[in-house]
C-alpha cells in the first residue's frame, strides 16, 4: 500500500517529488486497476496541485460524494452522467489541503447493498466489501494513498477490514456530510480510509482541522466487547480479537471483558427502522419517479420501508438516543473498547458485500470507529479488529488504533 | 389570504372544484406578483395533480429547495438557470399529498441576510423579513395557500410575524432537510407558512406523516419569556406579547413570568459562532471559486467565518447541548412559552431583512415554534407572537398556538 505518511515524508526530505508520488499512483493504477475495478471514473489530467502539505497526494472519492468537475452517478443508471454544481464541502477540505481527487470510486447503488464490479485485492473471487467498495479497494490494492467513503450501516470499517486498510469512521458530523447524497441522515458518515493508523491519523486532522495527536496513555483499559445480540462471527474474526488484546496487553493496556448496557441490543435492533425510514424519505423523488431503475436490493428496502410510520421511527429514535446516554456507561472506566469490524474475511464471490452486523451499533451511537487491518490472515485475506472510543475521542480512538498496529507490526 | 383548510373544505362540500381552487392563486397572482414580487420563477404550465389530499392546493417553494423540473437559484448569480436532479423529500412528499409547486419564491442569497427585492404585501415600502421572503410574502399576500421556507436564525417565524401569516418551524429534522441547500447542517430547520394556524397544522400533518390534533389543554400553562438576553424590542412587539398573555388566560390558561435558565443566554451567544462555522464548510466551494460573485452580507459572514476554529465551534456546541437539556427544566411546569418572534414591525426600507434575536436561540434549541400572526397592528403592519413547545410536541404548540389565534378572532 502507499502510505500517506511516507510518502509526505519522503517529499519533505526530497527522495520524492509531488510528481513522483503522484506517478506511483498512475502507474499503480494502470497495472492494476483492470483487475480490481476500484473506479468509476478517473480524471485523465489530474495532476498534483503545486501547493498544501497534500501537495503531489492522489484521492478517491466515492461516487455519492458530490464533486463539480467529475460525474457523480451514485452507483445508479438514474444518475448515469451527472455532474453536481458544487463540490462536497469534505472535498473541498481536501483540495484546500492541496489533494488531487484522481477520480471517483465505486459505490453499492445509493451506498446501500447492491454489489458493485470491484474485486477484493487480496483475492478477486471474494467481494472487497460495500458501500465504500472502490475506495477500500484502492487503498487496499496501494493504488492511492487516501479514499473517502461513507458509512450508514458498516461501509466504511467493513470493506477497510476485507481490503485490508486502516480506516475511520469519526464521530458523528465531525466530517459534514454536505454534497453527500443522503440514505440516513442521522447515520450517515464520512469516513477516510488509508494504508496505516497514522496515515488516517494525519488525513483526519487535515480535512477536520482538529488537531489529532497520537498519545495514548500509558495504561490505556480496554474493554473487550463480542456484541453477542450481533450473533456469533467467524472463527477467524475472534481469533483476531484474541491477538488484539493479547498484544495490547502485552503492549501495557488494561483489558476487560466488557457486557455492554442491555439498551444498546436496542439500538442495534432500532438500526434498521431508523435507517430505512430516512432512506424512504431520502430517496423519494428517485422511488416516486424511477421505481424500476433503482437496484434490486434497495428497490426491496424502500419497497418494505414504505411501510414504517413516524410512530414506529420515533420510538427507535428513542431507544437510540438511551443508548448514546448509555454510552457514558460503558465509557466510565474505558479507554476505548475493541470488537469485530466484519463477521470474518471478505466472503467468496460478489454477490453480497457483506453482512453490517458489528458495525450499526455503532454508526448509530456515532462513536469514532479505527480498524486495525490485517491482525490476522484467512486464506490469503486479511482480518482486523476495530477500535471504539467515546463519541468525539477520535485522537484516542486512533491512539489505542496506533498501539495496536505497533504492536502487530512489531510482533 | 387563502386559507389551506377554507379551501379543501369547499372542495370536499362540492362548492370549489380543485381547478377553481388552484385558479384563485393563479388570479391573486396574476392581480398582486407584480407589486410583491414573491417568486424568481413560476411555471406556466402548473395545474392540478388530479389526486390526493391537496389537490388543486398550489404551493410556493423556497428557492434554496431542491425541485427537479424547475431551476433551483439559491437567491445566487452562482446558481443561475441550475437544475437540480432530484426534487427534495419535502418536495416529494408534497405531491405525493397532491399539492403542486407553481412556482418557486425569493430566498436571500443562501438563506442569509442579504435582502431580495421582495415586498412586504402589506406595505410595499417595509421588507417582508428574509431569509424566506418570498414565501411569507406570498402567502401574507393571499396569492398561495401554503408555502415552503427554512430557519437557520430566524427565517421563517420573523418574515411571518412580518407578513401577517402563520408558520411553524418544527422541531428539528422533523421535515428533513436533504436536497435543501445548507448553510448550518445542525440548524437549517424546514418550515411552513399558511394563513392560519389549522393550515399550518394541517401542512404539517400531510408533510411530516405525523398526526398532528389541535387539542389543548384545558387549563395550559404558559411562561411569557422576554428573552432579555436578546435586548428590548419596540413597544410594539411588547404589547403582542401582553395582548397573547391576557388572550391566553381569558381563555382558561396559567400564565408565568418566566426567567430562562441561565444556560439559555450563552446558548444564545454560541448560535453565531456555530452558524457560522458550518456555513464556512458548507458553502466552500463557493467561496473557493466564486468568493467575487456571492452576495455582499454572506460574503462578509463567511470572511470573518474563516478563523473560527474547530475548538471555538466544539465549545459553542457544548454550551448548546447543555440548554438543549435545560430545556426540560423550562418546561417542567410549562405546556408552552410565549415569547417575541421578531423585535416589532416589519422595518421600513428594504436594505435590511430585519433583525433574527429572538428566533436564533429556539433554532438552536430545535423546539417547534409557531407564529400566531397579527394580534396587534402598528402603523398598517401586523405583530405577532411566537408559541414554543418542548421539543417533538409540535402538536402541542400548534395546539396552544390555535387557542391564541382563536381567542384573538373572537376577541
Amino acid at each position: 500500500m502507499l502510505s500517506l505518511v511516507d510518502l509526505l515524508r519522503r517529499i519533505e526530505s526530497g527522495a520524492l517529488t509531488p510528481d513522483g508520488a503522484f506517478r506511483l499512483s498512475d502507474e499503480a493504477i494502470a497495472e492494476r486497476e483492470g483487475e480490481v475495478g476500484a473506479f468509476v471514473y478517473l480524471d485523465p489530467n489530474a495532476k498534483p496541485s503545486g501547493r498544501g502539505p497534500l501537495n503531489g497526494i492522489a484521492v478517491g472519492v466515492k461516487d455519492i460524494i458530490d464533486t463539480a468537475e467529475m460525474p457523480t452517478e451514485m452507483g445508479s443508471q438514474i444518475y448515469a452522467g451527472w455532474t453536481p454544481r458544487a463540490d462536497a464541502p469534505v472535498v473541498s477540505a481536501l483540495k484546500r489541503a492541496g489533494a488531487t481527487v484522481i477520480g471517483k470510486t465505486t459505490t453499492t447503488a445509493f451506498a446501500s447493498t447492491d454489489p458493485t464490479a470491484t474485486r477484493n485485492p487480496h483475492l478477486p473471487g471474494h467481494t472487497p466489501g460495500g458501500s465504500s467498495a472502490g475506495s477500500a479497494a484502492a487503498v487496499g490494492a496501494g493504488l492511492i494513498p487516501l479514499a473517502l467513503g461513507t458509512q450508514t450501516g458498516g461501509s466504511v470499517i467493513r470493506p477497510a477490514a476485507y481490503c485490508g486498510t486502516a480506516a475511520i469512521k469519526p464521530s458523528f458530523r465531525l466530517i459534514p456530510t454536505v454534497g453527500v447524497k443522503c440514505f440516513a441522515w442521522t447515520l450517515d458518515t464520512v469516513g477516510l480510509f488509508a494504508a496505516g493508523v497514522p496515515d488516517v491519523a494525519l488525513a483526519l486532522e487535515l480535512v477536520s482541522g482538529r488537531p489529532m495527536p497520537l498519545n495514548a496513555p500509558a495504561k490505556p483499559r480496554i474493554g473487550v466487547v463480542t456484541q453477542d445480540f450481533a450473533g456469533v462471527p467467524d472463527p477467524a474474526a475472534g481469533r483476531a480479537l484474541e491477538r488484539a488484546a493479547l498484544l495490547l496487553s502485552q503492549a501495557g493496556a488494561e483489558i476487560w471483558d466488557v457486557k455492554p448496557p442491555a439498551s444498546f441490543a436496542e439500538a442495534w435492533e432500532a438500526h434498521g427502522t431508523i435507517q430505512d425510514f430516512e432512506a424512504k424519505h431520502a430517496l423519494a423523488w428517485e422511488y416516486d419517479h424511477h421505481r424500476d431503475a433503482i437496484a434490486p436490493n434497495v428497490r426491496a428496502a424502500l419497497d418494505a420501508a414504505q411501510a414504517i410510520t413516524g410512530g414506529a421511527y420515533d420510538d427507535a429514535r428513542r431507544l437510540a438516543n438511551r443508548a448514546r446516554r448509555d454510552t457514558k456507561e460503558l465509557f466510565a472506566e474505558l479507554d476505548a473498547v475493541i470488537t469485530y469490524p466484519a463477521p470474518g474475511a471478505a466472503p467468496r464471490g460478489h454477490g453480497s458485500t457483506g453482512d453490517p452486523r458489528y458495525n450499526r451499533l455503532w454508526t448509530l451511537l456515532g462513536t469514532p470507529c479505527v480498524n486495525v487491518p490485517g491482525l490476522v490472515w484467512e486464506a490469503g485475506l486479511p482480518v482486523g479488529v476495530q477500535v471504539i472510543a467515546p463519541f468525539a475521542r477520535d485522537a484516542l480512538a486512533l491512539s489505542i488504533a496506533q498501539v495496536l498496529e505497533r504492536a502487530h507490526q512489531g510482533a
